[in-house]
């Protein structure tokens, strides 16, 4: 997961600046607009688009970055309740609550109608790693047997925002049985 | 999965409008078009809007049963070779074949971009349950243990075309795990 180094500073000018532009995505996600360009956000933010342009390779790194942030903002972290399976279980019904709520479910879409290419790196699933290999080191440090990070994030993860991209019914017992799903595997 | 009516009549002047509005939402998909509206259909295959008001509710229903219909003209249906594990290996190595051409690629992206709310019915996922519940059944039917299809959905179909819609690296080894992985729920 990477954070833009700005994004760790403390006040000052570019915070302001950082934040104007957050706030602006933030904005045009919610209201759905149709396109979110450097200059519309630029704009929206009062700023000169070549801050923008000088700052990030595309609008979809943006955008990443900004739903990252606004996760973390959220303080979401791993669960740690002493098994995985209760790890995995309140991750994962977390995770659906959050997906689910229409501003984020738009910043997905959002993200998702940005893409091109293949990305090397993809901050939103890059952070879910992260706290299901947090989640499987811990498990397997008490003696459990766990499925594999990649496993979790397949069966896991992908089905969730799979439904809310596509905007299928969703909810936190579909969750719960993709997680029962996953330990099976492990077993 | 619910196809047109109009698409079964075979020549006529409604198959020829039918073909003009695919063609159009074809090329504007191709041509990664910002906004795929109605009128910017209609445009584009001369032809009224109202046509389109009238025989779609929406935009995202008309861009899946183009999407479902350029499925069944390369004649996809599920493979039939003698064993589920054999049959879901083939399934998903030509899923990931087809999703990861980069037309194939911008069409469920304009896709997932339309959406908003809840649907009851996604062509795309119901016509590869179709595929899933018939080798499912052919399965029971030889005395297989088999998953369920929704576990099938939820492990094969989910992350293939999450990958895809989020521009992550996916490839048939990849989907082979996948499909090893389901297998080892039916166990």
């Amino acid at each position: 997961m990477s954070i833009h180094p700005a994004l760790t500073r403390p006040g000052g000018r570019s915070s302001r600046v950082l934040n104007a532009i957050y706030a602006s995505v933030g904005e045009l996600v919610g209201e759905g607009a149709d396109k979110i360009t450097f200059p519309v956000i630029a704009e929206r933010a009062g700023i000169n688009p070549t801050t923008l342009y000088r700052r990030w390779g595309d609008v979809a790194e943006l955008l990443e970055e900004v739903a990252v942030a606004a996760l973390t903002r959220e303080g979401e972290s791993a669960p740690d309740t002493g098994s995985l399976a209760s790890d995995l279980g309140e991750w994962a019904t977390i995770i659906v609550r959050d997906i689910t709520r229409p501003e984020r479910t738009r910043y997905l879409r959002a993200m998702v109608a940005t893409r091109s290419g293949i990305l090397t790196h993809c901050a939103v699933t890059d952070a879910r790693r992260e706290q299901a290999s947090e989640m499987v080191r811990r498990a397997a440090d008490r003696g459990e047997t766990t499925p594999t990070v990649q496993q979790i994030l397949d069966h896991i993860i992908a089905p969730l925002y799979y439904h809310v991209v596509f905007a299928l019914q969703v909810d936190e017992d579909h969750a719960r049985r993709l997680v029962d799903d996953v330990l099976t595997m492990a077993r």
